[in-house]
């Protein structure tokens, strides 16, 4: 469990969260020098919007709430509909999904492994964690793809993806058991540092720590200060 | 396991199933004397579809086969889709799609888990012959409903299911392993029966056995022959 996200490169810290106060506005860097190339691209981001449907499939199965089954289930839809979408992408360029996901295989089965939780409401917030921040990583590159496929795919990923009603299923889940509050603050705070190394490997690095701590940073604080208002909006501290 | 069926009404024999050359053409019977009201036909149809997008996840997340688990998935996306779209015209009427679908919840899980088999193989032979029987039959039903929400709802049911793709993941199933088949075709004999029993179930019968089966039977006869004509298509005997 602790192997997968080594594999593609040697494990690095991961940068530093700015304290909120400080945190400094959106600064542009060069995304080209860290970009993957497109193919890979489009075969990690496809893989992982089938983990987070599978994810969010099982929690849908797992919830007896019939409202609270049916809005995790529509949100499993949107990932399966952003998954599909990002498939179309690949054979419109003649290349086939399953292979150009087929490299990422184990690296995502793993994160999807640690993703689940001791019960369903720790995989769902998992799994609006992750998929939050990975969504907005990937919109974020997708400014470097060539040609028109970036605009497409930003669109794509970030289109509705159910979120308002991931946020209300838990917040009806806090509200009914005040206690499961510390424990999902808790439980999110352990999720990020594994999905932010899910995003890291999706970038070419150059192997030299501090330069590519410089250019990987500012991406990062962007991505903290919009998982920092998810955990808000549940009332949980990130 | 064998109790949520007679929960409705006292059990009663399954039709007999004509023999295929003497199948009899189609018969216009007046659905009206046998028709649910359309709150309740609304609810148990959004259930079914849920439970098929539950059903059909769960087999989408076990399946290992990358391009498998992508035909299954979209199989799952589409009974979502058309469960979606019944909660909608649920909710268009005023009504909550909740309270619609809830007095259905004991026999619908017990269904579900009826379908759940010894292997994925199985479950997805399950989820393909309980939800092309069920599809059908709803939409023979969707004739008998007021005003202008039988199209629609018919429309909705008829429209793709992925049933294509799931026949070809069966078939490559089958074609790695042939003893699949007679497990296989053993297994969705065993399915019929409790499928019709469901079917059966939304139907407002007055008890008396023999004008019952009059009114029913060519309704089942003709899901039969669309039952047939999948496991033909999967080069099973039905």
């Amino acid at each position: 469990m602790s192997t997968w996200f080594t594999r593609r490169r040697p494990a690095v810290e991961l940068p530093r969260l700015s304290p909120r106060a400080q945190r400094a506005p959106a600064v542009r860097i060069d995304l080209h020098e860290v970009m993957p190339d497109l193919l890979p691209y489009l075969g990690q981001a496809a893989y992982i919007q089938l983990e987070q449907f599978r994810t969010l499939s099982r929690v849908a199965a797992e919830v007896s709430d019939l409202p609270a089954a049916e809005r995790v289930a529509g949100a499993a839809g949107h990932a399966l509909s952003k998954h599909q979408g990002i498939a179309a992408e690949i054979r419109r360029r003649g290349d086939d999904p399953a292979a150009a996901m087929r490299p990422f295989a184990d690296e995502i089965e793993g994160f999807g492994a640690v993703l689940v939780g001791a019960d369903w409401r720790e995989t769902l917030l998992a799994a609006l964690v992750a998929g939050g921040l990975l969504d907005d990583f990937f919109i974020r590159l997708a400014a470097g793809l060539p040609g028109d496929i970036g605009p497409r795919v930003a669109q794509l990923l970030g289109s509705d993806s159910g979120q308002e009603g991931m946020l209300s299923v838990l917040r009806d889940e806090i509200e009914q058991d005040p206690k499961l509050a510390s424990r999902l603050a808790m439980w999110g705070r352990r999720l990020v540092g594994d999905t932010l190394l899910v995003a890291r490997s999706a970038l070419h690095l150059s192997g030299n720590r501090i330069t590519d701590e410089e250019r990987i940073e500012p991406i990062f604080t962007e991505l903290i200060a919009a998982h920092t208002r998810r955990m808000d909006a549940l009332g949980l501290t990130a």
